[in-house]
C-alpha cells in the first residue's frame, strides 16, 4: 500500500488544499493530511480547530486521514511508513522554499520522495494568508474555502 | 473621467512611489494615492503622518488626491468609481505577490483592472524597508525620498 | 482621446490575446493591435494572414484597429499618437523580457508608458507556441483560439 | 498497477535523467521512458540511437520500458493507461515551462496527473545541452552520463 | 593588500558560510567575517556567542578576521579599507534581495564592489533558519554546521 | 598577480560589458576579455571583428587584454593561470544559466572561482541581442555601445 503525507499548517484549509488532496488520491492508496504547529505566534485557528475543520472538509472521501503532527516531518513519515510527501506548487516563491525543504528532508532521510503536484489553475492566487486577510476585512470568501471553514471563519470573526 | 487608485502602506513615501504617481497621471484623469493601514505592528509613521507626508510630496501636482483607506480595496475602488488599480513592478518578488493580489481582487470584483507600471530603473533598488533601515543606521537618504519625508525621518529618529 | 498599442507576433492570435484586448478597451478609448514581423524564419501564418485573422477575431468590437507594423515600435507609437503600449503578463519568463523591452523603449522614447495587464488566470498556460505545437500534433485547440483561427489552423495543416 | 510516463528528448540521456527514473520507480509499479522527436533540426543522436542508449542505460532495472513516441503526449498516456506523467524539476526556468505544459496537458486530458520530482542536488547543473557542448569541445563528460552514452558520444564526435 | 568583508547574521554559522569564506580566501588577501546585529527580536545566539563560534570555526585558517559590526555596512567597509563585500548566492530569492542591497550600498558608497560567489551545490538547501528549525525539533544537524556550532546548539537547546 | 577572465560572445560589445571590465579591474591585477565563438550560425560580427572592436573600446585602459578563445573555458583559464572567471549578473534569467555554467565549470576544474559582478543599474535593460535588433530597425544605439562599435554597426548595416 502506498501512503502519502500532505503536511501543512492549513490556517485555514482552502479549496486549493482540497484540490491537492484529491489529486494525491489518484496516485496513492492513502493520503494523510498532517496539521503542523503554526510557527507564527497567533494562528487564527488552534491546531485542534484546524484538525476538525479538515476532517469535516474531507468527510465522505475515502482513504484520507487527518492527523496532528509535531517534531521532524521525516520522523513522522518513517513512522507512518509513507512512500511520499506531497506538496502543491503554485508559484516561484513556493518553488524555492519547497525545493529547499525537500532537499533537506531527503538529507535527513532518503527513504521517501517529495512529490510536487499542481493545483487547478483557478487556485493559483489562493493561499491561507489571503483568505484570512479578506475574511478579516469583511470580504466574502465562500468561493475559496469549504463551507465548514467559511462558517468557522464567520464565527471566529464575530467574536 | 478615468480614475486610478494607487494603494500602498507608504511607510515612508519614496521617490520611487512619486515616480509611479507621475506615470499614472499620464494615463488617467485622476490618481488617488490611498494609504492603507500598515499590517506590521510598529509602523515608523502613523497613518495620519503618512497621509500628510504624501500630501506635501505631491503638492502642486494636479489631479492627485491622497486618502486614508480601510477595509477591502475592491469596495473602496467601487465607491470611488475607479477604472484601475495601479501598482509598481520592480522585481520578481513584487511580481508574484502583485499578481496574486490582482487575481484575488479581480475575483472579488471584476469591475476594474489592475495596471502594472515600471518605475525608472534607478529606483529598482528602492523600497520603504531599505529607506527606514538606512535612516535608522544614520545613513543619508535624501536622494531616495522627497525632502519633506527626509525631514520627517530625521525628526522621528532624533527622538 | 487615449490610444493604446498592443504589439505582438500573434502567430496565431489566441483567446488569451483577445482577453487582453478586451481589458485594454476598459482603460483606453482606442486599442490598436499591431502585428509585428515574426523574427523566426518560418512563421505558421504570413503577416497578412495574421492581420486578417485578428480582424475577424475582433469583428464587432468597437474601437479596435488592427495594423501591420514594421520598424521600431517607439516610432510607430509616436506616429499613432499612442499614450501607452499594452502587454500581457503571465509568467516570470514573460516578466523579465517584457521589463527589458519596456525599459529599452522608454530609453528610446520617453513619451509613453508600457502598461502591463493580467489575462484571466485560465489563460496562464496559453501561448502561441503551444497552440501551434498541439495543432501540428493533431490536438484540438478550439478551446484556446477564436473559431476563425481554429478553422485557419485546420486548413493550414491539411495542406 | 500504477504506470508513469517519463517523456523527454534525452539527447543524450544523462545521469540526472537516470536519477529521476530511479525515484519514479519508488512511486510507481512501472515507468515508461518515452523518447520524443527532437524538435530541433539537428539532434546529436537519432531517435533510434537515443532509444537504444536509454535501453542500455537502464538494463538490469526492473519495471522500466523505453519507447519511441510521436503525437500528443496525452493520447499516448491514455493508450498506455498511465496514472501519471513524471518530470524532473531543477531550476526556475524548468519550472515555468513545465507548469505550462502540465496545465495544457491537463486541459487536453484530465485523466492523469503530472508529478514533479527533484533529482539529486548534484545534478542541478546538468542538462543535455551542456553535456553535448562540453563533449563537442573535447571535455570529459564521463561523470555526467551513463558509460554507454559516454562511449556513444566519443564515437559520434570522432567521425 | 586586497581585503574583503563577508557580512551576515550567522545565527548560526553553517558549513555553507564556511565554504564561502574559503572561496573568498582564494580571491582576496584577507577576509573579515562581520557579524551583524540580528534584526529579528529573538536570535538563537547573542552577537558575542556568534562571534565566538565563528572564531572557533575558522581557527587555523590564515588571513581571516571575525568582528562585530554595527551601523552602515558601507561605513564599516570604508574604515576597514575593504576592496569588496562578499555574498553567497544560492537561490533566486537570495538573488533579488542581494542585488537590491548591493545596488543600495553602491549608491551610498561607490568605492567597493559587491562580489557574489557560489557555495558548493551541496549547500544549496542550507541556511541558518532551517538549521535552527531542525535543531529545535530534535534533528541531527552535525552534517550542516561546524562541530563547535553543533555542540553549542545542543547546549542551547538543552536549557 | 591575480588574473581574471571575462568570457563572452560580445556580438557586439556594449557599455554594459565595458562597465563589468572596469569593475573587475578594481578587484584583479589583470583582466582578459575572451571572445568566444558565437554558437549561433550567423553572428553579426566575425570573431576577428569582435576582437578588434573590443580592443579599440578598451584602448587606454591598463591591465586589460583581449583574446580569441576556442575550446573549453576551464582549459583556457588554467593555461592563463587565471584566479577567477568574471560574469555580469543583471536578471534572473542570467542568474540560472550563469549558475549552471559556473557549477559545471567548477566540476570540470575546481582551481578557480566564478565571480559575479553587478553592472550599473542603468545597464539592466541592455544586452547584445537588443542592441542588434534596434540597430537593424534603424534605431539609434549610440547611448548603449562604445563609439567604435556604433560606427561599426552603421557600416555593417549600410551594406
Amino acid at each position: 500500500m502506498t501512503i502519502a503525507i500532505y503536511p501543512g499548517t492549513f490556517d485555514p484549509f482552502t479549496n486549493g488544499h482540497l484540490d491537492i488532496v484529491q489529486r494525491a488520491l489518484r496516485l496513492f492508496d492513502k493520503v494523510i493530511v498532517t496539521v503542523a504547529r503554526n510557527s507564527s505566534k497567533n494562528p487564527m485557528f488552534s491546531e485542534k480547530e484546524r484538525l476538525k475543520l479538515i476532517q469535516e472538509s474531507v468527510k465522505g472521501m475515502k482513504n484520507v486521514d487527518v492527523e496532528l503532527f509535531d517534531g521532524l516531518l521525516v520522523d513522522y513519515a518513517r513512522e507512518k511508513k509513507a512512500t511520499a510527501i506531497v506538496r502543491g506548487l503554485r508559484a516561484i516563491s513556493d518553488f524555492e522554499y519547497e525545493l529547499q525543504m525537500a532537499l533537506m528532508n531527503r538529507k535527513l532521510n532518503n527513504a521517501f520522495e517529495t512529490v510536487f503536484l499542481m493545483p487547478n489553475e483557478k487556485y493559483t492566487y489562493l493561499n491561507s494568508n489571503i483568505v484570512r486577510e479578506i475574511a478579516r476585512l469583511g470580504g466574502n470568501v465562500s468561493e475559496f474555502v469549504p463551507s465548514v471553514v467559511n462558517n468557522a471563519l464567520r464565527q471566529k470573526l464575530k467574536k
